[in-house]
């Protein structure tokens, strides 16, 4: 029997025991009735999304998730980043991620600039692009929030070069590193654009304005994540012969899906950011799964939280996602239909980052055998029918019971 | 302490919830004493033969399960069935497997010709052998039930040749397709072949008895799984150090015993259909254990009930194989003997074929480690000891309970 399929992923959804909530993960002390109806009439299990003890970024758990091995596929998160805002790269451009940050005295202050508006980032990156003059082609475009991605065009062959985010606030930036010529090459580049970048942030009307308000202003740049053309042996829908659609907001992950072969939708409101429309991604997944065979569902904001150690946001967040997947539940024939509920990794808040801790797996739908779990959580899932599989024994499992796999042998 | 082990294999034992049982499986659903009493004293787990969501083929299962990387080993099931059948191959021969059919005006009506009886076939295959005449030395001979096989002497190196199956009911046979000269020289010979053997089967005795009775005629050969001698590393008593004996009917799965260097008991009255002596099985098991240290004994109708979707009639084999297991756990020593229990693959009634779920494990018998189950099903194994686990690593397992692994360090 063939199904469709869809894969949800709640971006760093795993998390360790908060002592508020007396010792409870985030997604158990959520309330989340669809997931536990999911969790009742499914099976469930842990993943790791790379190996045990592992952290993965979101670039490589996507990946590994959808089949590729990172330690061969991945060469970097800014190529992935700059596919995600829309761009069409050549295969010997050089991408970076880049932040808008606050810098004071020399000191890295803010590494978000205060979680900058799309609008505003936007309205500064077309100032970049504009003014400043480079000796390569280069692109410098928003992204979502304080996100932003550089490319210089031509430049794959210096990729071998640091970042100057310190990955830390109260720190100074980092000077651009290089491993050999060409990437020095590209190291004064950087440096001469972030000099151009920086003059012209730092009195734009953005700026003023952010002043007045009393937010931290965005007067520096962290670039970082050189990334050039990822090596995928095979795109996704051509090796399972399926048609496949993704549904995101976060330009990473678009961009690991337009380069994995996956169309990628953007719904009207979908964000990324704490206000994303939820129902406004429940709706186009039961819309797409019309004409897809396997619908990527990608919501972000569950990561954000756990990087901002805020459990109770985090705990929302899935409560969002939950009533997200109760529209799509309550619209598709589950019979018909391969449900299948993650995290890329997860994000412990303890950790403030992505952590080597294995990730709550969901399956339900049609033909899923049943185990003995009540309610979708850490603990549930560790006695959960799956077991703990690697990342990349998901799709092949949701495949399988879609009809969509080959015998080997007789 | 050095023990004795007996692996049995119920093939295709895994399922999916069935509507009819209330989402148990079959296995659940079954009556099976023997089976709940050894859960109760051993462990449980799953294993994947392949890996989780890859369907394996029975030959490739089993190879696994041996040991034996299939995706290094496999080089198709003919020359499996053909040693299955008793036949001594040389290593440039090539086989195939083949099934006694039923076409009308040139569409494939009965893939099985109704599941046509040993005798019947064996008949029809004696007539084949003798009276077509092919440019090349050839083998045609019965094996159980509609199956047979056909071997072509020193043809090897043309291996690379389609089936003429395909492989559903309603639509006619497909032609022999090849990839190379060698093949194409094989594939003329097919059609001479198939062209004869068509005029011998048409006037045969055997089917005009069989049109009188209201019976499908088998006057149509589907030729597939072209097969050459698999490439094993090395036997498996002479790796174990163990003498091994295989009780068994199906003809593929002797020639994979034989191939991996076990000796070959197919007792009489079993079959390796619905109508198999069980307890025949389970007194050769009894007797050859006093000679051998590993009897692997398989069972095969239970696969045949998933195949053709028939839960109550899988439950049914299940309960026959579960008294073939009482009869053995009453005659042998269980603390000087590991019994394993597993199926080589799942064959769920709703695929109709072989799955990528993974399959029930239990382990009992001298030294083995207990867990909470209380009975041999899909969910109890979910929280079963064993875990998860891969098809080759039930051999070792075993092994090593029965004090035959070598350390490796110091």
């Amino acid at each position: 029997m063939e199904r469709k399929g869809i894969l949800i992923i709640i971006d760093g959804l795993g998390d360790r025991p908060i002592k508020e909530f007396d010792g409870k993960t985030p997604l158990e002390y959520a309330n989340t009735p669809n997931l536990d109806k999911l969790a009742k009439i499914g099976i469930l299990g842990l993943h790791d999304p790379i190996k045990p003890g592992q952290p993965a970024g979101s670039d490589t758990a996507h990946l590994s998730i959808f089949g590729y091995d990172p330690y061969k596929t991945y060469r970097g998160r800014g190529f992935f980043e700059a596919l995600g805002v829309g761009l069409d790269l050549d295969k010997d451009d050089l991408a970076f991620r880049v932040n808008f940050a606050t810098i004071e005295n020399g000191i890295i202050v803010d590494r978000r600039a205060g979680r900058i508006s799309t609008e505003e980032a936007h309205e500064l990156a077309r100032a970049i692009q504009e003014n400043v003059k480079l000796p390569v082609e280069f692109i410098f475009k928003g992204a979502t929030g304080h996100r932003a991605v550089l490319v210089l065009k031509g430049m794959a062959r210096g990729y071998r070069v640091g970042d100057n985010d310190p990955h830390i606030e109260g720190v100074p930036p980092l000077k651009f590193t290089y491993e050999d010529e060409e990437s020095k090459r590209v190291a004064e580049i950087l440096e001469d654009f972030l000099r151009q970048a920086c003059d012209i942030l730092k009195n734009h009307p953005v700026n003023e304005r952010r002043k007045k308000e009393g937010k931290p202003i965005a007067n520096f740049l962290l670039i970082r994540g050189a990334g050039i053309y990822p090596n995928i042996p095979k795109p996704f829908p051509e090796h399972w012969k399926v048609k496949a659609v993704a549904i995101a907001a976060a330009a990473l992950v678009k961009g690991v899906a337009r380069a994995i072969g996956f169309d990628v939708v953007t719904p009207e409101g979908a964000t990324a950011e704490y206000d994303t429309d939820e129902m406004a991604k429940a709706k186009a997944a039961v819309e797409l799964l019309k004409d897809y065979d396997f619908v990527f569902l990608h919501f972000k904001p569950s990561d954000a939280a756990g990087h901002d150690n805020k459990p109770k946001l985090k705990a929302e967040m899935i409560e969002k996602a939950d009533r997200m997947i109760g529209y799509i539940i309550e619209n598709v024939d589950l019979e018909k239909t391969v449900i299948a509920v993650t995290g890329d990794h997860s994000t412990p808040c303890e950790v403030m980052n992505h952590s080597g801790d294995p990730v709550p797996l969901l399956i339900a739908g049609g033909g899923v055998r049943t185990d003995y779990t009540e309610s979708f959580g850490e603990r549930e899932c560790m006695r959960g029918g799956i077991g703990r599989v690697k990342g990349h024994d998901i799709v092949p499992m949701m495949m399988d019971l879609m009809g969509r796999t080959e015998k080997f042998g007789a």
